[in-house]
This record gives structure tokens, C-alpha cells and sequence, in this order.
């Protein structure tokens, strides 16, 4: 237990109430505030993409005893299908036996996490906007329009849990020697969806995360417990395959029958919502520092906005947490020290997960249907069976391992450039399975300790 | 002359009034909105580093004829004047014969613009904050205080040139797809003095920009007019040598005699004015797009601010203008296709000054101090004496020609590949001025052709 403080934490998002029940349980009074109504009392749709679950995400509620309730609601995908044109499906499995990723709906969670930590005592506070604040005091300004009369709300401490666009962190930003920067990709999305047969049975495999990879552009498929699928769409803003250009049915249509055939039907309302849904961008925010003294500290998506291909912003946001957490039990009340050691550990790898992130788009929208791709991971899934010890695949360290993200991007690299090497061989399409290539691998991978 | 408009620009900086000389002479309508009070009418002083005017600043005064007005307030610097330690000083001629860059006192030369765009009939409007603005109206919010009542001004047009924190960038910066980047050197500056003679001499060489070189951290003297230097102090914000570390007059001293003792006698107000004078930050700031249709057009360091080791941050400002002047003789009324031509065309070479002026630091605390460095310019400028169609050094392509930053950068990058093969030859301190070593540059030149 800690000394009890006031905390404040801005944001009812996943990652906004997870913290809100650490806090609780380490004995502080916390409020949530979000702007908006509380999502357990509207419709939540429309603009999301389900979110994947991995063991950083599991390991930060599974520490709270809370990782049961949370995988009533999950739905396990060991693999990917891939859909090509004209080819039958085919899957590729993420991990060992067992291991698997979690499709869960982003609305769905977010409202459980909520009643979750209601239960535990932490008060929410939602329609109420935190227009600024001031750093030294941890003093909220809050009131109904940013240009009019403001209420000041104080506190021993805030956290910034308002995402990518956070108002804790543009107050920051206005410090001197704060770093910054967000970058847009010039691809959208959006969301489609798939519904459930008339008896809910899925219309898909539903242990699958689906992928229609298209080079430029692709759509996607996450399973819901109720039998549908949220599909995204991703898609460049501008040029010949762009959103922009389907500007009406029958283009949009066509479009659908061209490069996705298979989804005709089962996508039935895909006019009705490729008009009616937004498309969203896309951004990659980094900002340092991402905390002020012992008074405020970013966390989630405020401090470090990632693209989702790799299906970790929420994970990357719950493993801040779980690291806050041990640092909370290491210095106690020295909250100067958890903040900058925090911030310290946090950074490279919140940059190293951005990067991964950004790399992926090319594995799922382009490599997945790749024969030479195909074949490396096949090499290498083989090689790492058989020596498990020495060889971890990236996409296994960053999603069934809580080895920090810089070090796996740090050793994926350089096992790329071993499978680079090993794919020069002769015949490698003929002995990939050989003692040859296997020696081949364990040769080099000898280099690096020499 | 285009059609007359309406136009407001924010910041009465260098930029900002010489803008305001190009649109009163297109035939627009110009008011100038600076926060600040006049800068003729106070004392600037304290936290300036003196301008090096080159020529694609001389370029925007000249299409003008206003040059020579202004170079009445310069000093020609042709070289460099090195300081080591306990060594003689010696000097690094930046071009060919006859080739300069000038030193202005930038509180000199704004209060110069401003008379200047007066008297061409520009309206300066001082103390008046431009808190906001509406981009798709062009419409400017001022009033005495962010939270407090605005008034609205309507204009035609707005360019915000209103410097590297610039409240026009802020507003575009809230739009979605905005690209934004601002990164913090851990390296600050201060401002020192180097008086006059009695007599109003110059205590050192006046038409040297004197470098004392002490890797991570160095000072530099530009002259003034009135005999005396403006020096400036670059070094760490903490460390071992650092500002944090000078903590009082004692160690200041001590620190001073120990790596500037050749500036013990010509700085008499070290103390003074180290303690008094604000240490400053060095933000480089990048952006994407500098424009809203043909509403609003960011301009300056307002879109791209850069640190100052190059010596071009007014410099790549004044190309800015001289780049959209002729967009608006190309494409007269067409605002839309000027700024879009504008922000494309000028985009990849302030990214192109930015990372040259981030480079320049180590080639000035460091390189200038190195003797392979200097064998290297040397050679370099041996060959390209001879060969003045097939080298021009980068340092001369950035300051003594208007080839876009982005080529030079890339050519100055390739002959630096070449100058690392010249100096692994055997022997090259000896043999530097020989044929050999030029025939193998005209070796090492030809393959980029093959």
C-alpha cells in the first residue's frame, strides 16, 4: 500500500479504467473523467477495429485476477486465413500449439473494464470536459465550452489516459523541450461487417483472423461473440484504389466483385455501411517526456499512438501499466522516481512497437500472399521448433513473450537478415526442410557470438 | 499585378516584413500583426545569435532592390577564424576569392524591414494578439487575453509567419492528416559580448566568424557594426560540461580560463552577462502541408525551423518568398495552385536545411578542430579550383548558389563517398597535392555516371 492520494485519471478508454483499478487497489481515491456519455449506454459502432489480445494485454489483467472475466468475452484466433483471387483459402498458424491471439470487440471490453472498476470503488465522472490543466498543481480546468467559465478540480496527481489526441499531453506540449511529432499514413479505413448466420453461427471459420491481402489495400475480418465479423477496411485516401475514388454504388460495387469476390456474400450490407461509416486515418504519435514531476504522466495511446497492424496499442497501453505497477512496488511513495523511471524503461520500446507496427501493414497486405514469404516462415517455424532455444520467431517475441518490443525488433532484424543468407542457398525451394539449411541457420547464427 | 486582396500576415520578423514588401508591391492590401511591441522603439538584446546573410537571402532583397540598402548594415565574413588551445589561431576561407557571408545584427536588420515595408506602405499593427483564427474565412480572433473577449478580423488571405511556435500552425495542426514533428537538441545557447576598442575597432579579426572548437560544446564571435562581437556559448543543458554545471561565477571562471582563455581579455562582462542573459533551446520543427486552399499559407520558421549551425534559417525563410513570388508571376490569381506548388516545391528543401544545419554542429565543434577534416578541404578545395565544373563543395553549393537544398544534400553526400576513398590512399598526407590523387577523384566522379 501506498500513502492514499487524489488521483485523477482523463479518459474512460481501456487503458483510463485498467489503471483506475490499480490505483484503487494501491489504496487512492481515483476519478475517471470522460467527455463523453458513458459508453455503457449507447451504441458503439461504426468506426472500430476489433482488438487482439496478446499475452502483454492478458498478463496486466491476469496480475489483477481479472483475465477470467475478461475471456468470457474474447474469442481465440490461432492463425491467419488468407484469402487470395481465384485460390483457395489457406491458413498460417501465429504460434506454437495452443498459442493464439484474442478477438475481442473494443466496445464490448471498454464497457466490462468500466463496470469492472465501479465494482472495485472508482468513481467515473463521464460527459465533462478537461479543457487544461495545470501541471505544477495537478489542477483540472473543466466547464461546458473551452471559451467559457472554467472550474478548477484539484488533485495530488493526473493521469493522461485521453488517447491520441490527448488534452493532458497539449498542455505538456507547451513546455519548452518537449518532443513531438505525429505523422499520418496516407491509407484510411473503415468499418464493414459481416453478420451471423440465422442459427449465430459464424459465416467464416470463426478461430481466424482473415485477411484479403491486396498489395495497396486489404480488408480484414475479426470474429464477435455473437457470430459476426467487424471487417476493416484499409485502403489509400487518394489515388486510382482509393476511397475517394468510390464515390457511388455501382463503382463501389464493382470494386467489391473485382478484388474482393468472396465477401459478396457474405458482406450484405456493405452499400449501406461503406456510405454510412466514416473513414478514419491513421497516425503515429511519439512525444517525450511523458511525465511532469510527481504530478502528471501519460500513458496509452496519449504518449505513444501506434498504427494497428500488429494489433498492439492496447497491449502496448496495458503493458505501460504493468510496468508502472512494479515500479509502484520497487519505490513506494517516491512517485518522482516511479514517473522517470517509467518513462525511461517505456520509451524505446513504445518506439520499437510503433515501428513494428508501421512494417506490418506490408507482411498482411502484401507478404501474406507472397511464396517466397511463405516459405521463409515456413524455414524458420520449422528451425525454431526444433530449437526452441535458439530461435523465437518476431512475431512470437512480440505476441506470446513480454520480452521488452526494443529487443525484439532488435533480434527480428537480425534474424531477417540470417533468413536473407539462408534463402540464397540453391534449391532452397527443393531443401528448405534439409539438415543443410539447418545447418546453414546454426552457422550463422554462430557469427553473432563470435 | 494580381488582383487586389486583403492580406493579414502574423509576425513582423524578417520574413514576415519582407513578405509584406513582395504582396504591397503585387498590389494587395498588407497588414503586418506582431504581439510584441515595435522592435524600433525597445532594446533587442540577450538572446540573439547574429545572422549570416548569403546569397539566397541576398537573392529576395536584391529581386527587390533593396540589397544594398541592407548590406550597408553587414560585414562580410569570408572565413573562418579557429581558436584552438594553446595553438595559434588560423583561418578556413568559406569560398573562392571574393566570396562572403554577411554578418547582421537580426535586431538591426528586422527594424530596417520594418521601415523599409513602411515605407512601401505596408500597415504594422504591434501588441495585438492573433490568438486564433478561422482557416476557411481567413478570419483572425484577437483580443487582450486567450480566455478573454476577441474581436474578429476578416481578411482575404493570412500568412503565418509567425516563427517556430506559431499560433497559425497551431490551428492547422488541430486539422486531421496534419504532419507535425518538433525535436529539442540537449545543447542550449547564450549570448555573450566582445566590446569594441576605445577607439571602435574591432578587438579580433572583423571579417572572420571565429569558432573556438571544443567538440561538445564551442563559442563563436559574428561582428557588429559598432566594433563589438555578439559571441555565443552552444553547449549541454546538464552534464559534466554543461550550463547546469556553471553554477556560479567561481566555476564559471575557472571554466572559462580553463577552455576559452584566449577570451579571458576580450570578454570584461563574462559574469555578468553569462548569469543575466536567458539560456535558450534549438528546436528543429517540421510540418505538413504549410497551406489551407488559398486561404492560409505558413511561411518561415513557422513551417520549418531549424538550428542554427548552418546559418540559414533567415536564409531558407527569404527563398520561401523568393519561391512564391515567382509562383504568383507563373500563375497570378491562382492562390489554390500557388500555395499547393509552393508548400511541394519547398518542402523536401527545408527538410533538405534541416538536416544539413543538424549535421553543421559537429563539422564546426569538432571537424574544424580535426587535422583529416582539414586535409579533406583541402584536397577538395584544390580540385574543385581546377575543376570548377565538376565540384562545387557542398558548403558552397548551400551559401554561394540557390541549387535547392535537397540536391545539394544529396551531391554533398556522394562527395563525401568520394573524399572517404581519397583518403584511405597510402600516403595522402603526402601526396594530397598530387596528380594522382586528382585523377582518382576523376575516376571516383566518372562512375557515378557509368
Amino acid at each position: 500500500m501506498q500513502t492514499p492520494l487524489k488521483v485523477a485519471i482523463v479518459g474512460s478508454g481501456l487503458v483510463g479504467s485498467l489503471l483506475a483499478i490499480y490505483l484503487k487497489r494501491a489504496g487512492h481515491t481515483v476519478h475517471v473523467f470522460d467527455r463523453s456519455q458513458d459508453i455503457r449506454t449507447i451504441e458503439f459502432s461504426g468506426r472500430s477495429i476489433n482488438l487482439a489480445m496478446s499475452n502483454r494485454g492478458w498478463k496486466a489483467l491476469d496480475d489483477l485476477g481479472l483475465g477470467e472475466e475478461v475471456r468470457k468475452i474474447a474469442i481465440p484466433m490461432d492463425k491467419r486465413a488468407i484469402h487470395p483471387i481465384g485460390q483457395e483459402l489457406y491458413y498460417q498458424y501465429y504460434g506454437k500449439e495452443g498459442e493464439s491471439i484474442y478477438s475481442i470487440s473494443r466496445g464490448v471490453l471498454n464497457r466490462k473494464m468500466i463496470s469492472l472498476a465501479e465494482a472495485e470503488g472508482v468513481e467515473f465522472i463521464f460527459e465533462t470536459k478537461i479543457w487544461d490543466l495545470e501541471l505544477a498543481s495537478a489542477t483540472l480546468h473543466t466547464g461546458e465550452s473551452e471559451r467559457g467559465t472554467w472550474e478548477d478540480l484539484d488533485y495530488d496527481m493526473v493521469f493522461g489516459a485521453d488517447g491520441a489526441f490527448s488534452r493532458v499531453r497539449h498542455r505538456m506540449q507547451r513546455q519548452s523541450m518537449f518532443n513531438y511529432s505525429q505523422e499520418f499514413l496516407s491509407l484510411g479505413y473503415k468499418e464493414l461487417n459481416i453478420p451471423a448466420n440465422a442459427d449465430g453461427t459464424h459465416k467464416l471459420d470463426k478461430n481466424s483472423l482473415h485477411i484479403w491481402p491486396r498489395h495497396n489495400f486489404m480488408l480484414i475480418a475479426l470474429p464477435n461473440l455473437d457470430g459476426s465479423f467487424t471487417c476493416t477496411l484499409f485502403m489509400p485516401f487518394e489515388g486510382e484504389k482509393s476511397f475517394e475514388s468510390l464515390k457511388d454504388k455501382e463503382t463501389l460495387e464493382q470494386f467489391f466483385a473485382e478484388h474482393f469476390p468472396s465477401t459478396i456474400d457474405v458482406i450484405p450490407e456493405l452499400v449501406n455501411d461503406f456510405f454510412k461509416n466514416p473513414t478514419s486515418t491513421l497516425v503515429t504519435m511519439k512525444c517525450y517526456p511523458w511525465t511532469y514531476k510527481d504530478k502528471v504522466a501519460l500513458i496509452g495511446d496519449a504518449c505513444h499512438a501506434i498504427v494497428p497492424f500488429y494489433g498492439h496499442g492496447m497491449n502496448a497501453g496495458f503493458e505501460d501499466i504493468t510496468i508502472l505497477n512494479e515500479l509502484m512496488q520497487e519505490y513506494g511513495d517516491d512517485w518522482k522516481r516511479i514517473f522517470k523511471e517509467y518513462q525511461k524503461s517505456r520509451k524505446p520500446n513504445t518506439d520499437a512497437i510503433a515501428e513494428l507496427s508501421y512494417r506490418n501493414f506490408m507482411e498482411m497486405s502484401s507478404k501474406t500472399a507472397d511464396e517466397n514469404f511463405l516459405l521463409k516462415k515456413k524455414i524458420e517455424k520449422r528451425f525454431s521448433e526444433k530449437y526452441p532455444d535458439k530461435w523465437m520467431p518476431l512475431y512470437s517475441m512480440v505476441t506470446f513473450s513480454h520480452r521488452p518490443y526494443s529487443e525484439a525488433l532488435a533480434l527480428g532484424d537480425w534474424q531477417n537478415n540470417i533468413m536473407n543468407e539462408v534463402m540464397k542457398m540453391d534449391n532452397i525451394e527443393q531443401l528448405w526442410d534439409t539438415k543443410a539449411v539447418e545447418n546453414k541457420i546454426l552457422e550463422l547464427l554462430q557469427k553473432k557470438h563470435a
